[in-house]
């Protein structure tokens, strides 16, 4: 028998991570499933911002830097970080944007290539990825190629065929652990073993699983890893990204004396100093660049801290239980109403969240908005909705499925003020 | 005569710009001459955080990219920029670090000589800068030339032999228009037109005098610049910083296709399209990279305005007779006590700011700070004042000399407690 509503409150009432909700700024009559886009406000981030504002900021000035520890919370802030991705404290740092980020990581995974003795490089030229990867990244490493003379291919395939593609030609994989449109998530330990036989590096793209669902970069061996701050990690609108690099690398990047390419002061060995010729520092730090946001970094340190507070186990648990949940509502009371799923319909192949396809998305979920339930539309036709452990209830999931059926059910979608595009969707 | 107390008190009492000290929360007992390294707190900000902190991300949630401008916040502040910097609303955009933002910049001018059909870039080869440029700008020219293979060569001279090192091998002449340590500065002017007469471009890195000293890009020809949000525009630690592209080359950009190397999703013509390949947008958002800190940029507006509201002549003028002051106190007060004037003594030719070589420095800026004068020292022997005209008083710079002279005097820097390095100086 199908779950009713008072099922899904008592299944609330005895949740473990129920308490948790109540770390965040909710308002009300809102039901947020789009934490994988923006996090919400967690209650400890306003007082924490006032404190580094008015305080260290507004009464310590440039002194903070030092008394306040500012120099040290990019370190700081991804030591956090790394407990939640399986990364050792000194192998994460925040800086910069996802899209800067990756460009570092890839510029020395391309450099770590050209500088191994056993491996011909020149019949080594493809950075593989996927075909539906979040368009930054693409971007991104064309942007590389384009900058390095066209040397690198940027080979692009399906999700399903990443494994076969691999061979001696990939000098990286590149990929996104958990895809942004599907929700469907790669096989990281399989995908990195199988880079490895063949003798490539994988960068892996933690943007929808950082948080979210379980990481471990150095059981799976990963190389690289870049991720980012204002989706399931809390830190605010454009909050700073993260980047890993492998112990191991860090090492034989110091070897090579490799500075990734943005060779800016902050990742200078001693930036006080004023050297005129660059010292990249020997760890993490070289994928730092200028001087960090301070007020920034205070806020993803907040953010970072409602995740570690429940742990990634428990999330993971729970946020299983609300997809299924969210899949079988959908299904059987919406059934006729033209939905179909994109995500994996195995828990264990997808990330946390759940997206349905539908021919009039972008009116359905401003119709599912203008009714409280925040989603996501995707182009062309995705209907998006992130189930944030965190803060996301049962009963959230059964009222948010009852919406949308009364959305579809009544053609509530088909007004003009549901069509307009508006900048950012 | 030379002028007591009472005379400063008296200019301060005059001064048109002295009711704009009261736009900040500056902490009392303290002279704060580090403007130039982190503006202090405007009164403004933290109000201006709370509301986009609490209302526009916690409440607004997603929704605030369109419905609280989120998504036009690097346009808009830059746009303020532009008002402080003689550039169009158009050609200004907030983002990233200044080392980032000089390595768009750099990408991009050497990207438009390569697509000139009159010039050899062959013969073209040098990056000509300055060997006392601020290192994050040696660093990133020398880190992309290293990523681009060594095709370029970075050449660097002394600050009174650029003019003359302008010849038709330069590519891009890139220069910081004020002197982070002596405080010089260059006549961006003359050495844009000389620039452009040997057919190179010029970047200009603004850090050291917007919102210090009149600057007119457009006026001067200028074709690429970049700047910092922290220093005299009252930012916040490590806030945004911005860059300027001349309309002539953003069309140019648009013709060649160009787009920068960072080429991140926010860059794109229509971001929230999701194509897979990247078409750069049409105007200066083509220098933006990721998702854009809304809390950094916050704040920055809110140090923009109080620039903005006092005007830049007024504050060159103030300026001026601030450092002007300061010089004539030092030397007469401190005469004989090892001082030794490094920035030029024309006030024409230099920032905001006054350097004084000493042979302690390191501990005679630790003793005066310890007694509330907070300046900057500057490897490796430099005491560097900022004399931020919108809340230095003609007072303070009367105090400041005293403190100093008395540190002097009596030795008070020789102490060990004073001679502790610390990880920021």
């Amino acid at each position: 028998m199908s779950p009713t509503r008072q099922d899904c409150i008592a299944r609330d009432v005895a949740d473990p991570l129920a308490p948790h909700r109540n770390a965040f700024a909710l308002p009300d009559g809102v039901i947020y499933l789009d934490g994988n886009s923006l996090g919400p406000l967690p209650r400890a981030t306003p007082a924490r911002l006032r404190e580094v504002v008015e305080r260290e900021w507004g009464d310590g000035l440039i002194r903070s830097w030092n008394t306040a520890g500012w120099i040290d919370a990019p370190r700081r802030v991804g030591a956090k970080i790394a407990r939640l991705i399986g990364a050792r404290p000194n192998e994460v740092i925040c800086a910069d944007s996802t899209s800067i980020n990756l460009f570092k990581a890839l510029a020395a995974a391309l450099t770590l290539q050209a500088v191994r003795p056993q491996v011909s490089t020149n019949e080594r030229r493809v950075i593989l990825s996927e075909r539906g990867n979040f368009p930054t990244d693409l971007y991104v490493a064309q942007g590389l190629a384009d900058l390095l003379g066209r040397r690198h291919e940027l080979k692009l395939v399906e999700f399903d065929d990443v494994a076969e593609a691999i061979d001696e030609r990939v000098a990286v994989l590149l990929l996104t652990h958990v895809n942004y449109r599907t929700g469907a998530m790669h096989d990281m330990a399989a995908l990195t073993q199988r880079a490895h036989g063949a003798g490539a590096f994988a960068i892996w793209d933690l943007a929808h699983s950082a948080g979210a669902v379980p990481v471990d970069l150095n059981a799976a061996g990963a190389d690289f890893a870049v991720g980012c701050g204002y989706k399931y990690l809390n830190g605010g609108p454009g909050a700073p990204a993260f980047a890993f690099v492998a112990e191991r690398h860090l090492a034989a990047l110091a070897k090579a004396r490799f500075a990734q390419p943005l060779a800016g002061w902050i990742g200078h060995r001693a930036p006080f100093d004023f050297d005129a010729d660059y010292a990249p520092a020997r760890g993490i730090d070289r994928f730092a660049v200028g001087t960090p946001s301070i007020l920034a970094l205070a806020a993803l340190d907040c953010g970072v801290d409602t995740v570690l507070a429940a742990g990634t186990d428990a999330l993971r648990a729970k946020s299983v239980a609300l997809t299924e949940l969210f899949i079988a509502l959908a299904e059987e009371r919406c059934a006729e109403l033209g939905l179909a799923l994109v995500t994996p319909r195995d828990a264990q192949r997808r990330g946390s969240q759940v997206s349905f396809a539908h021919e009039n998305a972008w009116p359905v979920m401003q119709a599912s908005i203008a009714r409280g339930v925040i989603g996501d539309f995707r182009a062309p036709d995705i209907l998006r909705f992130g189930f944030a452990p965190l803060y996301v209830r049962f009963v959230d999931v059964w009222d948010a499925v009852e919406a949308l059926r009364d959305v579809l059910a009544t053609r509530a979608w088909d007004r003009p003020e549901f069509k307009q595009r508006r900048a950012v969707t």
